[in-house]
């Protein structure tokens, strides 16, 4: 029986922040060292486009990533580890599988709909106004991604399982047209896995702008940490760990012994300083040699280029035979 | 001053016929001639997909449509005579400024509209019916066509100036955005070009299935044009050039002065069994040698696909400084 295969694709625009850390690339590293398994993980600097317009924004945020995930121990012996823009046959995929995808199945994608819906409630003459033809069509480009490298499984939010019932329902229509050439990959939802909240309390993530990056120096991620929102009980007074942020980043980065050590300390009502220092102290400790792996990679961006060619050429290589059989099938190939 | 740059794309869905030889492939022949420009013609295979599921059709196309034009004698070490899918890059031109171009502008295109206007009409539930994202975004993919070899010139039917105008939209949205890398194109219409009937007196179109394809085998000509309708004068009788599709196809083959002397029997009442035998025999002198060619290459598709790679090649080195330099203006380039 042939492996397993899992992807993952990173849009490039902004900088990895603990969020990141805990609901994506923990777990994809230790995926990476599973024999059992066959996996890519991918710089999505086409995807990146959609909502970026910055070129150094785009630029930056690959070598970030990259370092980021090799600092922290990616298997790029096993895994393959590329830049989207490396393997350029997904885009010709994408045109490909774009003459089998129905109009109406991009008008129902949640995404696209939530967007129409805030401008017809601002009365906007145009339902369709701030939306581009990339943003309107990325899920094809996202099932071009999955479809090309026979991905069995995609671990993806909640909010990315529409996305990959239409990479179904787009290779189904292709496999029913031009015979059975694609895989039908299906969206893997760990709901265990921790989504963690940001300085503010709400979600971390970059639309919000409360992230705590994974790798800042030091004194910045302590500057950080002491901003994190807390309630206003005095030291001394019980507190729920359930309802504290500080405490939800700890028992995201510690065991389960840890966790139940700090909950104590939240019953017998530690001072929210002291947490502070606490969970700096834990996440700097934990964090430190990676960060300083992570500040090497980011000096030596050579190095960093060389591990993506790699995985491109890989990518390219895996993928070739399966675009070859896909030309052939719509009637693209040699005339003799 | 650079030369001028005029580009035209053929798709690969049918046969050729004397309908696109008089609109279409003799201009661009000659064109191909003019060392005053730097003409690009290629086989759009992509853009084929959009209407056509059948692989074989796809195939056989590419075949009849380089076969023709190099019998005619395109001059194919001035012009850049390509495969679309041979320069895949246009499908990642198509990605990247799709990113920059409105859904709304996708929304008011003809062609689109008037789909949208035929489902409403017959009431279909979805307005989007038979639409695919390939039909959708095809002027996208035409836009990319023309802007990766800064085309100044594209010759179109007037249909087609609306997605000119497009390329246009988003070449300057683009240039607006990430600095000046695009030309804008012009569309150029010649009305002046003949417009062919068909069998049936309506526009020679492969939708009507009312063509006479240009090189069919010489008894095969004779049954077709004998089927081109006429009215019911008898021999004898003045007829009008000026409604008889058997003159209009004469005429377009014809000089001034061969055009004038059938005119004059047309008004003496020539008979419409003669004028068949007439412009049979006219057609067929005219078209045997390019036919004997034809009918050569097509049994040697070997030398066409040399043809046809050696204009990839070039297509792509051509083309390879603009994509960089596209790629480059979003932020796609290596980490160091």
């Amino acid at each position: 029986m042939s492996k397993q295969v899992v992807l993952t694709g990173i849009t490039t625009t902004g900088t990895p922040h603990l969020g990141n850390y805990v609901g994506a690339i923990k777990p994809a590293i230790e995926s990476s060292h599973d024999a059992a398994l066959s996996t890519y993980y991918f710089l999505a600097d086409y995807h990146a486009l959609i909502k970026c317009e910055d070129p150094e924004r785009v630029h930056r945020s690959s070598l970030e990533i990259a370092a980021a995930w090799l600092a922290l121990g990616l298997d790029t012996g096993n895994a393959v580890f590329y830049r989207q823009s490396d393997v350029p046959a997904v885009t010709e995929l994408t045109w490909i599988i774009s003459c089998v995808t129905a109009k109406g199945l991009m008008n129902r994608a949640h995404a696209y709909k939530a967007t129409v819906a805030e401008n017809e409630s601002q009365r906007s003459q145009d339902p369709d106004k701030g939306i581009t033809m990339g943003l309107y069509g990325y899920p094809v480009l996202m099932a071009a991604d999955i479809l090309m490298f026979k991905a069995n499984k995609v671990p993806v939010g909640r909010d990315q399982v529409q996305h990959l019932e239409m990479a179904r329902d787009i290779a189904q229509r292709f496999n029913h047209l031009y015979g059975e050439h694609f895989v039908l990959p299906e969206a893997v939802v760990d709901d265990s896995t921790a989504v963690l909240s940001g300085l503010d309390g709400r979600k971390m993530s970059k639309s919000y702008n409360n992230t705590i990056p994974l790798f800042v120096p030091e004194k910045q991620l302590r500057k950080l940490i002491m901003k994190i929102k807390t309630d206003s009980l005095e030291p001394g007074e019980p507190k729920d760990p359930e309802q504290s942020t500080l405490f939800e980043i700890y028992h995201a980065f510690a065991t389960a012994e840890q966790s139940a050590a700090i909950r104590q300390r939240y019953a017998a009502g530690i001072a929210w300083g002291e947490m502070k220092q606490l969970l700096f102290t834990h996440l700097n400790d934990l964090l430190a040699p990676a960060r300083e792996r992570y500040e090497a990679l980011l000096a030596d961006p050579g190095h960093v280029e060389k591990e993506l060619r790699r995985g491109g050429e890989r990518a390219r290589d895996l993928s070739a035979p399966l675009m070859d059989a896909i030309r052939r099938a719509v009637g693209i190939r040699p005339l003799s």
